[in-house]
């Protein structure tokens, strides 16, 4: 369901902004202060959801932030749960990819609980350059899931996250 | 609402047992299976909100998986989401609490989103020896927010945790 977009600017005014963080000259953009609002939280997993309703089996979130949102998008739209973590979690990785980060590389596995051409929505807090998301599409391909789009809270623009994406709803842009 | 004994039967059976892992000699509950069917993992969720229904006011999570479970709980309950992190992910920690691990010690941290007396709900996956759970308890105290009791997905017993934590529920017991 849709939600008013009443509700979302209200749950947008919740957001604090905090600047030099993590680094000078970087305004941080806090989430915190929406998920404790219980009517706030609902507004952003309802419009993260709206989009791709109906079209999707499971919600695969990504370590850590996004499994916040996409438990609770899971729940809320019926469908099941697929945790993407960071390397060396899991105890059974099926696939693994490694991406790079502004300094040096990291890589997210997951494990091979869903069935070939499940129907997956990826879900994160923030959307910047997007090298995690391509990643985890690469990853989603690896088990043989087909990912229908991706969906995030926040969009920082300027970064080329869309771009490189693909089919990516953001609630919010920074 | 409390799930019948079968939903958290067939929920139990999608739990996998890894031998030797995350070292020889222990048997690894691997909960992915559980999570990425959406029954079951709707039936733990309503299991771990029944015991405290209508009692609390925040679900607080534990990273990372308790992330999960905790963003599935609050939607469902209709309340607000308060992440507790480990130390050094927070922009603005309010407080922090360190505690003992097997070998050295870590910390968890906690924004200031809530207000003093907001009745929290305790969230983890896995209930061992009530470390970190315990340190959660003292973090919540310190930002004057109420713990009316914990819920986890697994209680691990003989690791004396039930008897540090106090109030808790677990669905299964290992």
């Amino acid at each position: 369901m849709t939600p008013e977009p009443a509700a979302l600017a209200r749950a947008d005014s919740l957001i604090r902004t905090i600047p030099d963080y993590p680094e000078q000259g970087v305004l941080f953009r806090d989430v915190t202060p929406l998920l404790a609002d219980a009517a706030a939280l609902r507004s952003v997993v309802d419009a993260m959801i709206a989009p791709f309703e109906g079209r999707f089996d499971v919600v695969a979130g990504i370590e850590a932030r996004g499994f916040l949102l996409a438990g609770a998008m899971a729940t809320v739209a019926g469908v099941g749960l697929v945790p993407i973590r960071k390397a060396g979690k899991l105890p059974r990785p099926a696939a693994s990819v490694a991406y790079s980060l502004e300094y040096g590389t990291a890589a997210i596995e997951v494990h091979d609980d869903i069935a070939e051409g499940t129907r997956v929505l990826l879900v994160d807090d923030v959307l910047a350059t997007g090298g995690t998301l391509v990643a985890a599409h690469e990853l989603m391909g690896a088990i043989g899931a087909v990912v229908i789009g991706t969906s995030v809270l926040m969009e920082l623009p300027g970064l080329g996250g869309r771009e490189t994406v693909g089919d990516v709803y953001s609630v919010f842009t920074a």
